[in-house]
């Protein structure tokens, strides 16, 4: 689109010292998981402050979030801080909030990486950089000021007033930042229209995709409770009632091999299929030959497209995810544990209840306990909950994001949701009372949480020139 | 009995002595379990070697075992020696085999015993001693070399030939033990009339017994595959077949909440209730109470004393121990784990055979499987089985300790069984063609395996009394 021509040939000029600008980051192996690499967090925190400063960012405020709270080694150990930032300030302009991640997943080259994880290796051969968080997420978010770098680079004024929201400790569950969310709302946010996400990935590896929709997550766990202490299976076996036995019959009313749940009353919460909604799957690219190199092996329980994504999206599920307290390393052992948990979640969706899940789901557990007839005790809990979160594709936001994918890769984006829960996103929607945007960079299979984590440079490149005229056309649209 | 009067008040005499020997022993620390702890299970043999030495034992062999198998830490770990020595070599005599370990449990004052572990500490108030090893196995080991040294000292003719064999790792397995007692059967233990082990326990803390019976112990695992790693659930969930879900379902099939096995085939091998048998079990001294206290819960499955005997003892029963390959920690993990192995034994009894139960067991499984219409894999195997193990308590050896018993504590011992299995038992039995005799001299409430191991004063005086007397009855009586 010659609209877009100037900028996105800058952006194309500068590809070197962006790469190089990421090499930088990359080599800081900020691991928010491990506590002994928590000043390599707060290095790369100030790697960014540095070059938002060199960038002419304005307002910079490094917020410290406090003490880690436990599980510790360390019970001083400080979060890695928010970084808050400004690029512009015009009352007469529309401001968008992007957030992004500098902490990154665990890496070491003995998991089998083909290159020293902290060192972005350039493979020319295949376009691609590999080196841990260039794809989650520290290649988008340095995507940000990158385009703000060529704006300024090729003369053009920046269309919105920009504001950061940058996280060290996403991959550790987002400490603190719920609460800086709602502290900021109506101070360093205030002002904020919309919020633009970049922290997912296309659900294949051709086809460009706005995500408008996420499932949530009710985690839950039956506790069985029987004798003081674990028992040998020789003495007692046969004379007491085994939790074990009796977790693994509870367990296995919630949910038959094909997946569907068998507690009642869950299915009827989920919103009906409707006429338009169906239609969105036909369009999307996607069959079950994707799910199947996914997972390694045919085990879909659908083969049909549209199946497969409307339970990944918009269909509850639950997994069985193990059981603390019993036997669970190789060999034998001929232990009767004493205390046993299963622990299951459930993926939730429009217009799933989360109380009445849990409701449901505690009730269920209690009477297929009640039915054993059992002398141990039973107890089902929730551990903790996240809610689902479906946009409205149409508005502003997604309208100005899909005409800006047209322009840089020629087609029409796929709309997307995805099964699993970002929940920082539901988090900026409440709070802020504005949009959410998912705009991802990446393709999925960039392994992100995986060896060999890598960013295609078409899709670097094409993501930022995504992001630049992403931010022109919703500047230019009427509504917010 | 004034038959034993001089014996008897010898062993009296020597207490303080004999005391003495297992303080010495329980100093040393050697637990077969902890590698870095081998030198002082080596040390204890030497111990026992020179004390076998000073009291006459001749033909002493320090057995060597040669390197433990993997999984070790070092792998040129040597297994600690068998020893072998005799007492007494005359062709007109008996001869009798004892077996013990001189090995223990792993302990320490951080797991909450009242004392320092390895050290034996007398309680005169309780008449008790407290330390590991002191009833598991060490204080009846070092009962027979008590029972030589009382009668040389009361100058009394030993009544048979006496064998010992004494090995370091029966609480790991026993290593390298089964080969030895096949190369030795026709060598060093060739004269071998009778064998004796005192490493059970009373069933309660009154009535002395005899054990003639052991449950074999067949263990299990199903193993399902699914996809080729483990993956997310929020994206995989709903539309990949869940290996924790098949396997749940498969192990809810084996057994009900009530300890019924639900494997079609297996009630039927088991031998018949006769008569004769019932009535064994009303004379013992037991009750639910007990199981209630041992198991610290309210949770039998039986109430009426012979249903928790005969559940314990002559029928089989199913354990689900645990699954390895799923999630196990505390917390949420949010895994769909991709190869799950679920653990289970059964204890076996007459007239069960290994086998036929093996390829009920595997059949069963595939069945429960294969009506699941689950895409993922199954198998399932026998990870290894131990033979049970029921003696003739009629016999020469059985009737020769219950009327020792009677001589030391004036009553008839209680013929017990036990729900666990000493698979060398069934090892010395069949090598050596004779029949074995366990002859615990504990309590039920020692806490082998426990904090606090301990063996009452007045057990360790009884014992060696009821070991010395056995020894007299044995070798008259007419029959081997
Ligand atoms: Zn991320
Ligand atoms: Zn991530
Ligand atoms: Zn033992
Ligand atoms: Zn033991």
């Amino acid at each position: 689109q010659p609209k877009f021509d100037k900028i996105f040939n800058k952006i194309d000029e500068l590809k070197p010292s962006f790469i190089d600008r990421l090499a930088k980051a990359i080599e800081i192996p900020a691991v928010s998981g491990d506590e002994s690499l928590r000043p390599m967090v707060v290095k790369k925190s100030e790697y960014l402050v540095q070059e938002l400063e060199s960038l002419g960012f304005t307002d910079i405020q490094v917020k410290k979030l406090g003490t880690q709270p436990p599980p510790v080694e360390n019970p001083n150990l400080q979060l890695p801080p928010v970084i808050l930032s400004r690029y512009g300030n015009d009352p007469a302009k529309k401001t968008v909030l992007v957030y992004g991640h500098y902490d990154v997943q665990p890496a070491a080259l003995s998991d089998g990486w083909a290159s020293e994880p902290f060192k972005l290796v350039v493979d020319e051969e295949k376009q691609l950089m590999r080196g841990r968080g260039s794809t989650d997420d520290t290649g988008p978010l340095l995507g940000w000021l990158n385009v703000v770098q060529a704006h300024k680079e090729a003369g053009i004024d920046f269309p919105v007033n920009l504001i950061t929201c940058f996280e060290g400790m996403e991959e550790s569950g987002s400490l603190g930042l719920e609460k800086l969310i709602a502290e900021e709302a109506s101070n360093y946010f205030k002002t904020t229209d919309a919020v633009c996400i970049s922290d997912n990935y296309w659900l294949g590896t051709k086809k460009p995709v706005l995500t408008y929709g996420l499932r949530g997550c009710n985690y839950y766990q039956i506790i069985i409770q029987g004798p003081a202490a674990d028992l040998h299976s020789g003495v007692f076996g046969g004379v007491i009632a085994e939790p074990m036995v009796d977790l693994i019959k509870v367990m296995g009313t919630l949910v038959d091999s094909n997946g569907k749940i068998l507690i009642e009353g869950v299915d009827e919460m989920v919103a009906p299929l409707t006429e338009k909604e169906s239609q969105l799957y036909e369009k999307i690219d996607f069959s079950v030959d994707d799910l199947n190199a996914a997972s390694g092996s045919n085990t879909s329980l659908y083969q049909k497209k549209e199946d497969i994504l409307m339970h990944r999206w918009r269909y509850p599920s639950l997994s069985l995810h193990g059981v603390e307290g019993a036997f669970y390393g190789p060999g034998a052992k001929t232990v009767i544990p004493a205390k046993v948990s299963g622990k299951f979640s459930i993926r939730t969706v429009p217009d799933i209840d989360s109380e009445k899940l849990t409701k449901l789901v505690v009730d269920h557990c209690n009477n297929a306990f009640k039915a054993l007839n059992s002398p141990n005790k039973c107890y089902a809990e929730l551990i903790h909950d996240g809610n689902y979160w479906v946009s409205n594709p149409y508005n502003a936001s997604f309208t100005a994001a899909a005409k800006a994918t047209k322009d840089v890769y020629g087609v029409d984006p796929d709309f997307t949701r995805e099964g699993g829960s970002i929940p920082i996103t539901l988090t900026f929607e409440e709070e802020l009372k504005t949009s959410v945007l998912l705009l991802p960079m990446g393709r999925g299979d960039d392994g992100a949480h995986s060896i060999n984590e890598k960013l295609d440079i078409s899709n670097f490149m094409g993501g930022m020139k995504t992001m630049a005229a992403y931010l022109h056309y919703y500047a230019e649209s009427p509504e917010n």
